[in-house]
């Protein structure tokens, strides 16, 4: 690390000669290997850029250029030329610094990011600013993936900076790859540029784009001479570079989706950490694509969808077994909720898999397109709740409240894999009304789960445990949490647990008996309580004037940052501990 | 109306000769002016696509060949093609047909639209139901404008359709303007397109489409020569149609903005109804819009974004004085939101001013960008609550709920137009966290609105009338509608009335002192109960450990169709009636 370990900003790096750069590009790639081996993180995305990342912050006058990484995870490079490197081994860490870059960390991290897609129109909206500023000089760059910016958002973003004389480079980095490969026509298109088969106005012209490139992201000297040349040219333009994703690490580049976020590898082989999974319980992930393959063989209307999350989702697995009806459409959520309510419309049972944070980008796709008309789409909100070290951008915190508003939609959190299963199969049985299924991230808790399929009744909720003085109110996995809690106290006869699992329609009997037979009433989930379940068994309770005592454990009205699940349920005040206590202050007083 | 009279579903239609068809468009144009002139509504996207509409119908095997209108306020010709002619006159009111296209209302409308956009997305999903369905020669075509193509939700449903062999047909009605004339990069080079200037390869065949045209949308020949052709076309195809907005009617040509939705006109002449403003108070719009010009004259660093509304919005005053500091993104409010927060992250302050509806779209830009970022962007949400004839897609309706549990932002809503202008004064002054401040579609209460500038204070609600025994506590213009109602009672003496203005932060103190001085509270809200204003006093006073017996009266959890704003809110049972009724039975108990 004989250049690197000079390397405290980009001032320093401007300060090495151009022919030093290659070295300085092996000694990062080694440096993000050696700690992302043992510490975790994103891989391969990093790796991919490792020249890019240095030629623009030597070509580029960092801070002062400005300089917006979409989606973020690709930023490990940037984080430890600038500033960083000291406490790169703190990275998705509780305390340590983000996975993604955040403008409360550092004065070059322009603009945080997490979602993908965003940069552009970042970008372009800091460019005005710098034009009224009289700051004419100054570019703005967006480093975007060939997967980002197949999203619409991102195209919104080029639509209307096409037509200003923003100063913005969009550095198109093409490895043909987002998490998963890319897919779609734009993706197709791009590979016939890199061909030579594009005729002769690209697309990115059409949209009034300088289009410059396509350029090898690997060769540094080509890198810096279009940059060098680009730094002056005003207005919107576009460089195309194509870059290989794990660039550096052998298995990396031939493995890309498993080295994406590979976990523990050693650094030299780099071989994948053995984790044995003999005797764990299933992941909800792996639980929903066995199960959508079980019940795709028995019901043929049955299709599924994932915007990007092949993998992530287990969608996977139906794509390999029925490719004909499962389909994965690229970052495009909004296309993804309103395509299911087409297909719904035609009588297919769309199951539409999608991050609960992700989920965010469709909002208006499932108030306007699937609710309004009743479609009978059944969402599976993936990674809902608390998700550990992504962090804030990426916790499915909001899910429970922004879906509870919208009318004829139905809302469920299993308790455990046995209910994801059974839940999917009552739904495509037929329901009347779309429902949103949100589980978390991760092992469950039931290893015996390929049990038959159960119909599970609507709106009923279901007595987990009989008690006398306190009733607990859970949804979704957070229940199990309690069982293990309950089962550990002294005065356990007190406590009773009831497991919800419809927020929507909520389980008005349970909520009268519960009600009417305790003392004190708890609510506990995995999620924000403005708006949460909590509320919504404050609301009915009003409703139906039940007068008690009601206690919420939800997620404060705060942003939550990044850690394990379990640091971060207690840094959220809905861990073991921080219950119990409750629960003793009320049977001692 | 010799041929009209005898179509009453597309079978009569097609039972005409292709060389009548001209005459029943005439006659079609007729029926459409003469009752929009009387009964109003959107007039120029229909009268645009006379010709199309019959031609589809005509060629299509309509309602075997699926038929999507995107946004759909161009679909009165499908509407009175497809069996709802006689009932035309009952368009856009109360228990009369739809504005839109809607399902339950006619086999004819296989997708309920009303959001623009999302017509490809839904045939792509139609059209991969048939395939599955073993309908291979059924087409699906979706009719969208190129202000609409240009939306990032469109291009996500291209960029998919682009790599699938299913039979869907994009019609692209290209009259270069949506409700204002269109923007960007897009609308620039389909300009070019038109001219043929543009070179050789298309950018609907980058995205491998099929491509098409131009063809003069006011050619029923050309029109029939072309559809009958791509009829039997299979896979992804784009008709590029070249068509004139408010056809057939001169003014309508001439003025297409004013003509989109005009009120009543002289069915002959086109001259607009004229209605004296004498006396009236203002409509929020132009308090806005107003307000924009006058604090940008002070504040530098003011900019103001509208996603394609800027008549609607207001925002053309401050766009025509300040064209450098005022931009129409287009329909774009996903980049809208993420530009307002590149500019706020660079130290300008952005006024973004977005429908209530159509900030649905852009859910996740709020969360990520804005607010986890505690960026102070302005965002003021226009047509907030329920907003009359344009019914079910477009009454602003869930705002205070879904934003309500996004932390950082601040909720507000204004009274009346002073407080409006006071919150935007306040605002720009140099808040620490973003803010939403939503106010309802036209005319506040106060004629003498533009009055010296005055500070709100954050987190601050105000006593209107002090009582004894019942405290009504509402948010926003509503709350006229409370005093008008307290004026008028025999009990007034009885009944205090508090303007909480802050759904978030709430008025603890206020709540506190309500709370002790009164035996019953009651909340009132323009906006859906699950989740809102009333569920966040529920839980502040369930948190503060205030009991006591909360009526709730805001929107039940059903969809709100179309009729007047009076009528809606009688029917949502938060009309003055109502309440009256209900404080009556309190003060008799």
């Amino acid at each position: 690390m004989q250049l690197l370990k000079h390397i405290r900003c980009p001032d320093d790096l401007r300060k090495l000669k151009e022919e030093d750069l290659p070295l300085l590009a092996d000694e990062l790639r080694d440096f993000i290997i050696d700690i992302v081996a043992v510490k975790e993180g994103h891989l391969g995305a990093s790796l991919g850029i490792v020249e890019l990342t240095i030629a623009l912050h030597y070509v580029f006058d960092t801070p002062n250029d400005k300089l917006v990484w979409d989606v973020g995870h690709q930023a490990y490079g940037h984080k430890i030329l600038t500033g960083r490197k000291e406490i790169f081994d703190t990275n998705r860490q509780l305390g340590g610094i983000s996975g993604f870059p955040k403008r409360s960390e550092s004065e070059y991290d322009d603009f945080g990011t997490g979602h993908s897609s965003t940069s552009i129109s970042a970008v372009l909206g800091m460019a005005i600013a710098s034009q009224l500023k009289g700051k004419h000089e100054r570019q703005h760059i967006a480093v975007i993936g060939d997967a980002s910016i197949a999203a619409g958002m991102a195209f919104e973003g080029l639509n209307h900076a096409g037509v200003t004389d923003a100063n913005i480079l969009i550095v198109l980095n093409d490895n043909a790859i987002g998490i998963d490969p890319s897919v779609g026509a734009l993706k197709k298109y791009l590979t016939n540029v890199k061909r030579g088969v594009a005729k002769d106005e690209n697309i990115f012209e059409c949209l009034n784009f300088d289009y410059y490139g396509p350029v090898d992201g690997h060769d540094l000297n080509a890198l810096l001479s279009e940059l060098k040349r680009l730094k002056s040219v005003k207005g919107p333009k576009l460089l195309h570079v194509i870059s290989t994703k794990g660039k550096g690490l052998q298995q990396a580049e031939k493995d890309q989706v498993t080295y994406h976020a590979p976990g523990k590898f050693d650094k030299k082989t780099g071989e994948l950490e053995k984790r044995s999974a003999d005797g764990l319980p299933p992941k909800y992930q792996d639980v929903f694509g066995h199960t959508m393959v079980e019940l795709a063989h028995q019901n043929k209307k049955i299709v599924g969808i994932t915007p990007a999350m092949p993998t992530g989702s287990s969608l996977k697995y139906m794509m390999e077994t029925f490719p004909d009806r499962a389909f994965d459409v690229g970052i495009a959520e909004q296309h993804a909720v309103t395509m299911a309510a087409g297909m719904a419309a035609e009588g297919l049972i769309p199951f539409c898999n999608i991050y609960s944070t992700f989920l965010q980008r469709a909002y208006d796709q499932v108030i306007h397109d699937v609710a309004l008309q009743n479609l009978p789409v059944i969402f599976c909100l993936d990674r809902a709740g608390i998700v550990g070290q992504d962090g804030a951008t990426h916790h499915g915190m909001y899910d429970l409240a922004y879906l509870r508003c919208i009318p004829n939609l139905i809302i469920f959190a299993p308790l455990n894999e046995t209910e994801l299963r059974n839940i999917m199969y009552t739904a495509q049985m037929g329901l009347q009304h779309p429902i949103a299924i949100r589980y978390p991230r991760g092992r469950g808790v039931v290893t015996d789960w390929k049990l038959p399929f159960e119909i599970i009744e609507m709106g009923k909720g279901k007595e987990l445990k009989k008690g006398s003085k306190i009733a607990i109110l859970s949804v979704g996995h957070i229940g199990n949490m309690i069982s293990d809690l309950i089962e550990r106290l002294d005065f356990k006869s007190l406590i009773g647990h009831y497991n919800m699992r419809f927020v929507k329609p909520i389980d008005k009997h349970l909520l009268q008996m519960v009600f009417d037979q305790y003392e004190y009433v708890i609510t506990v989930e995995d999620g924000c309580k403005i708006g949460g379940f909590g509320s919504a068994v404050l609301e009915s309770a009003n409703t139906m004037g039940l007068k008690k005592n009601i206690k919420i454990f939800g997620v404060e009205d705060v942003f939550v940052e990044h850690g394990t699940v379990e640091e971060l349920h207690q840094v959220a005040g809905i861990d073991i501990l921080t219950i119990e206590k409750y629960l003793s202050s009320l049977v001692n007083k």
